[in-house]
C-alpha cells in the first residue's frame, strides 16, 4: 500500500508539538533512555502501524514493527515497540497512537461490513464513498483498503456517475449511449432513487444502477427487474448501509454495497506502555 | 474565529477533483447556470459554513451565507445559498457539504456535553483533548469552540502536564515547586489515576489534578479531599466522558471535564438542493 | 474546468522572480502605467488563458479576458489584455505567456488528433495517457480536456489495467472474473501485445483490450476477431499514435485511441505587446 | 548537481498513485518479490537517474544506480536496477521512467546543440532560456547542465537584461552607464532586433548585445561592427536557435547562443523490464 | 528538542541554490573529495548544530557532530565536521553556517540574560516573547530553549492574556473570575502599565500581572503592593528588558522577566574551514 | 516590488494563532467593531506595509494604506489604518506589526549605509549578502531593495564567485579565461584576502575583486594597484562593513560595498493603537 509521505508525518508532529514536549523539557528528562510499546485493547484490523513506526523513527526512536496494516490482531497483541530517548518517545507517542486508533477504527468497521455482507453473498463487493473527514483522505483510503473494501471512487475526476443533480442542467434526457461511446474505458454509473427510475436508466444504457437509500426489498426488486436485460446492468446499493444492515442488502443480489459508515467508526483503542530503561518492560 | 486558509480549501477541492467533475464535463453542462442551497436536516450547531461559502466562491459560484459557525439552527434551516455555473456547483458541492457535516457533528456533540454538564453545574468548564482525527486539527478546534467548549491544549508545547509516563524517567519524585517557579505563567497539571494519587499530587503542589478514568464518586471524593488545602487545587475529570455521563461528572464539583467524545460524533446530515436556473428553486 | 490554485500560480511567479524584475527596478520604472496584450501567432486551441489573466491580477495588473480555454482562435486574435504598472506587467509577462504557450500546444495537438480520428470514425474516442512532463499534471490535463480528448486515467489508483508487468508476479493466469466481481464499478482493461493475446484476454473476460504498439491492420484484425464474443469487448489502440496515423487507427473500428503525443507538442507561439500608457496601444 | 527534494519526489508519487496501484492491490501481488531495470533505447545523455533511484527507494525498492546525470550512454545500456516488492515496483515504475525520459530528452537535445556549435566554434557558449514548461524548472535546469549548457538566467531577479519592453516605459534613452555603476557586479545585457540597434546599444555601453531573431549573417555583421569598440561587447544570438542552425550561428563569431529548443525535445525512450524474482532477469 | 523538519531544511537549500553552486559546476570540481569543519569564533551557546549536520547529509556530505544545541562551547571549539564531494560541501556550507550563527546568537544572548537575572535572584524565570523575526519561529524557539529560557507563549491561541487593547472592546470591567472559571487550566495574565493598574488587576483576580515598560523600582513597588493578597499574584516584568538591566529587574522580586531582546542578537560568528582531501585538515 | 504570497501570509497568521486569539474568544468580544492604526515611533524607511495591509484584510479587517515600502517616514506618521471586528484586529495585530518592524529595521539600516557611503562617493554601490536570517529571504530582499541597496546575489546558482574554498579543490590555478568564455553573460568575481592576491586575480582575468575583510587603506591600495590594467577590474569591499565605516570604505574608490550588517539591525518600533468604534480614534 502507498505509504503516507514524510512531509505529512512531519506536519503531524510539528502541529502537535511545535516546540517539543514542554513537560519533558521542563523536567529535564529528554535524553533519558526508555521504551514504548503499542498494543491492541480489543480485537481489531490494524492500520497505519507502518506510519506509527516511522513517526517514532522521525522523532529519534528506534522502532520495531510486529504487525502491519490489514492484519487482524487480537486484544493484547503488541504490534509496535520503540526504544530511545524520553524526548522522542513523548514527541511521537500520542500522534502515533491517535493515527493508529482512527485508521484502525475505519479498517475494523470496514472489515465488519465486508464480512457481514459476504457471509450471505460471498461475491458481493463493498465500496466506500469519498465522504471521509475532510483532510484525511490518505489515511481513510489506506484504512478502507486495509479493511478489505475498495474505494467507490477517489474523487470526481475519474468516473462517470450521473446524479439527478446533473440532470437538472439538461434540457431533456441524457444521451447515455453517447457518453459511453465518448468514454469507452469507464462504466456509466447512474444514481436513481426508485425502482422505476432504475429500470428506466438501465433501459437507457446505464452500466451500473446506484440505488440511493432504497430499502433492501426495493433493491431486490430492482435486481429482478433488470435481470432480463442484455447486457444485465449491475446494481449498487448506496445510502445508509452499515454493518447492521449489510447482510440484508447483500442478500438482495446486488453487486456492490456503497457505504460511508466506516468513516464515523471512531477510534479503536490502543494501549501504550512507556517505561524508563531501568524498569523491566 | 480563525478562518481556514485559502491553501487548505484549494487542497480539498484539488484532492477531490484534480481534473474537475468528469461527469459534468462529459455531459457538456459546465457553463449552464444554476443554484445550490444547503440546509440542516436536523437541529444542529452549525460549523464551517463560512468555509463552505468560500469553497463555492473559489469554484466560481457566488455565495450568500445565512448563518454562521456557532449558531444553533433548526432542522430545515437554509444556511447557505449559491448561484453560478453547473461546473462550479458540482466542483464544490460535496466538499462543502462534507466539511460542514463533520464540523457541525463535532460542534453539536460538544454543545450537548456542555449543556448536560452546565445544567447541573453552571460554572463547570468543558475542554476537548488534542485527540482529534489526525490531519483535522484546524477544523476540529474550530468546531470545539463553536460548540462552546475550549481546548484542553492544542499540543504538547504549551502546557505543563505531568503524566505517569513522564515520571518513569525520573529517579524520585518530581520537584513540582521547582517546575512552577521556572514556569510561573502556566498552571501545573498532573494526571493521576486514583484519589490517593490526587491528594498526594495536590500536597506536592499541583495546580490542577487531572483524574484519568475515575468514576464520578471517586472524582467527588477527590474534590472533597483537596478542598481543605490552601490554595485549593482544581480537579479535572478526564477519560470516557460523554454526553451520557457529563452531568454525573459535573455534579462532583470538579472544575472542568476533559473529553474526546465530540471527535467521533460523525457527520450531521446537511441537505443540499441543486437546481438549474430555469427551474423554480 | 478546474482552475489551477492560487498557490501554484504564486509559486510560478516566485520561482521566476524571487525578488521581482531586477531590470525594472534598476530602471526605476516599476510604477509607470502600461498595457499588455496577448495574441495568437497562429491558429490554435487556447488553453490556460484564465490562469494567465489571474497571473496578471496577482501581479497587480487589471486583466480582461477575451477568449477562454477550449476555444479555437485564429492567428492574430487577442485573447487577453491587461493594464497596470510596469512592475506588475514585467513580473507576469513571461510566466503568463509561457503557460499559455505550453498548454495551448498540448490542446492544439490534441484537437488535431481528435479531428484526424473522427474524420474517418466519428464515434471514436481519444484518450491521453498519464505520461505528461513530471510536475505538469494539472496543466496537461486541463489542456487535454480543452483539446477535446479525455484522460485515459489520471493515475494508478483509479482503474484496473493489467499489464504484462503485473502478470510476471502471478503463478498462473489472472482470475479476470474474480477481479471484475470484486470491482464491479470499473471496467477491466488488459494490455496485450499481439492479436492472439487480445483474443485470449477477451475470452478470459477483459472488458477492454489495450493493444500496445500494434500496426493498424493488426488492430483491425483484433477488432474483427473479438466481434463475435458476447459481450463484445472494446478495443483500445495505444502506443505511438500521433496526428499522422490517427486516421489509420481510427479506421480499424477500435473504440478509443490512447496517445501521449500531445505532451511533446512544444509551445504554440503567443505574441505579447507591451506599451507605455502614453503610447497608442 | 542539486538533488531534487524528497518532498517533490513524494508529490510525484502521490499525484500518480494517491491510493497505490489499484491493479496490484486487486491482484493481491503487492508483496511478491521482483526486479526492475531501466535501459536506454537509443544513445542519450542521461539525466535524473539519481532521482529515479530515489523514487524506487521511497517506494520500498532497493536501487542500484549504474550511470549518472550527464553521462552519455549507448542504446541498450542499463543505468538503474531495483529489487523489491511488486507493490513498490509498480508504484515507482512510470513516475521514474517518465522523469528520466523527459529530463534526458532535454539533456540530449542540449548536448547536440552544444556539439553542433562547438564543432565550428570551440569557444562558443550555449545558454538556455527560462522558457521551460511551467512547473518543471528544477528538472529542466538540471537537464540543461547535464547537457553541457548553462542557464541564460534562472529568472528575472538576477540579471540586468533590458528589453524593448522596458524602454517603452522610459521617456528617453536608458542611462546604461548609470545602470552599470549601480550594479557593478552584473553585466548589462541589452536585447536588440537589428544590427543598427546593436551598434547603438554597444556605443551606449551595453556589455552584451542579445540579438533577437536575426539571421546568422546579420549576427556576423553585428559581431564585425562592434569589434572595434573598447571594450568589445559580447554578442549573444537568441531566438529560433536549434541543433539545425547552431553551427551557422556559432560560425558568426558570437560569444553565446541562447536557445529554448531543448525544452520541446520530448521524451527520450527508456526501456523498463520488470520480472518476478523466480524468473531469470 | 524538536528537530526542524526535512522539508524546511530542503527549502533552505533550494532557495539558496535552486540550481546548485554555479561556480563549483563551472570549475568542474563537484565530485572532488574534501572536508569541512565548523568552529566557534568566540564563546557561545551552540544551537541548531544538529540541523547543520543534517543539511550536510542532505547535500551528500557525511557529518560528525561533536557538540549539540544548548552546550556552551569555547572559542575555537570544532562542533561539526563533514567529509564528502566539493559539490555538496559548497551547497550546504553557508546555509548551515548561517543557521548556526543566527540560532546561536539568540541562544547566547538568552543565556546571558538568564545568568544576569539569576545571579541576583536564583529563582527568577526568563521568558521570551513571540516577537521573533517573522518566518523564524521554529529556529527562534529552539534557540530560546537552548539558551535556558522558556517561551512566554508560542502564540495567541494558548493563553489568557488580557491587553488594554482587549478592554477597549468591553463596555465595563472584564469579569476576571468568570474568565478563570471558564478556563480553569490556564492562568489569567493581565497586562498593565502602572502600579495602580497592577493592584487593581490583582484585586480583580488576575493570576499574573504583566507590567509593561515599568522601571525596576516601580516593579518592586508592585511586588510589594500585591504581596499581601491571598493568593499572591505573580508579577512579570516586560518591555525593554535586556542583559544590561536584567539584574535590576530580577532584584525586584518579580517572578519572571519577559523579553524580546534575544531576537535581535544578530549572528554569532562561526569559522568554517574547507579543505581538499589531499590537504591536511 | 514583488509581493509576498498569500500562502506565506496565511502561514504567519496560522502559526501565531492556530485557533484564533483565545483571549478575544474568551471575552466574547470577537465581533465588536474597532479600529487599528500603525505609526512610526522614529524616523524610518518603511517596508512591508503592503503585506501588513493584506494581513489585516485576510483577517477580515478593511485596510487603508497611507505609505508604501521604500518611503522614508517621520516619527509619528501613521502609515496604515484598519477597521473591522475585534477578532480580526487582534488576529493580525502583532503579526503585521512585527513584520513591518523587522523589515523596516533592515530597510532603515540599509539606507543609512547607502547614504553614508554615497555622501563621500556618490557613484558607489551598496550590495547586501545572502546571509539573512534563514527563512526570511523574501522579507529581507524586499527590505534591502526598499533601503536603496541591491542584492550581492540571491544565492549560489546565479553568479561566478570563486572563493579560496573553491581553489582548494583545484590542482593548479583556476582557468579564469576559460570560465569567462564559457559564461560570457556573467562577470567573474574572485574573493581575495590580500592586496597581492587581488592584483594576481586581476592579472589572471577577474572582472571583480572581492576584498574580504581588508582595512580601508588596503582596499584603496588595491584600487590603485589595478587601475592601470586594461580592462580595469572593479573592486568590491566586503566583510565587516557597517554604517560606521561605510564612508571610509567608499572613499577608497572601490565600486561596491558588500555588507550583511542590515540583517542584524533589529526591529524598528512601530506604535499600534487599537480603539473600539464607540471611542474617538
Amino acid at each position: 500500500m502507498l505509504p503516507i509521505g514524510d512531509g505529512a508525518l512531519d506536519a503531524l508532529l510539528a502541529q502537535d508539538a511545535p516546540a517539543g514536549d514542554l513537560t519533558t523539557h521542563a523536567l529535564g528528562i529528554g535524553s533519558r533512555p526508555g521504551r514504548i510499546s503499542f498494543a491492541a485493547r480489543s480485537d481489531m484490523v490494524l492500520c497505519c502501524a507502518e506510519e506509527a513506526a516511522r513517526l517514532l523513527e522521525r522523532a529519534g526512536v528506534r522502532a520495531a514493527l510486529r504487525h502491519g496494516s490489514g492484519e487482524r490482531i487480537a486484544a493484547g497483541t503488541v504490534f509496535l515497540e520503540g526504544e530511545g530517548p524520553a524526548g522522542g518517545i513523548h514527541l511521537a507517542w500520542k500522534v502515533a497512537q491517535t493515527l493508529v486508533e482512527y485508521a484502525s477504527g475505519i479498517a475494523t468497521r470496514t472489515r465488519r461490513i465486508v464480512e457481514a455482507a459476504q457471509a450471505v453473498a460471498p461475491g458481493v463487493a463493498v465500496a466506500c464513498t469519498r465522504k471521509n473527514f475532510p483532510g484525511t483522505k490518505e489515511i481513510s483510503v489506506k484504512a478502507v483498503l486495509a479493511g478489505g473494501a475498495q474505494m467507490h471512487r477517489l474523487g470526481l475526476s475519474e468516473t462517470l456517475l450521473v446524479f439527478p443533480e446533473h440532470r437538472v442542467f439538461l434540457d431533456g434526457a441524457p444521451d447515455f449511449h453517447g457518453l459511453k461511446r465518448r468514454h469507452p474505458e469507464r462504466k456509466l454509473v447512474v444514481e436513481v432513487a426508485s425502482v422505476a427510475d432504475a429500470v428506466a436508466a438501465a433501459e437507457a444504457g446505464a452500466d451500473v444502477l446506484q440505488l440511493e437509500k432504497l430499502a433492501p426489498d426495493a433493491v431486490a426488486e430492482a435486481v429482478r427487474r433488470v435481470a432480463g436485460l442484455d447486457p444485465v446492468p449491475l446494481v449498487a446499493a448506496a445510502g445508509g448501509i452499515t454493518e447492521a444492515n449489510a447482510a440484508a442488502y447483500a442478500a438482495t443480489g446486488c453487486a456492490v454495497l456503497v457505504t460511508s459508515a466506516p468513516y464515523s467508526a471512531g477510534p479503536t483503542d490502543v494501549q501504550v506502555v512507556i517505561t524508563g530503561s531501568g524498569v523491566a518492560s
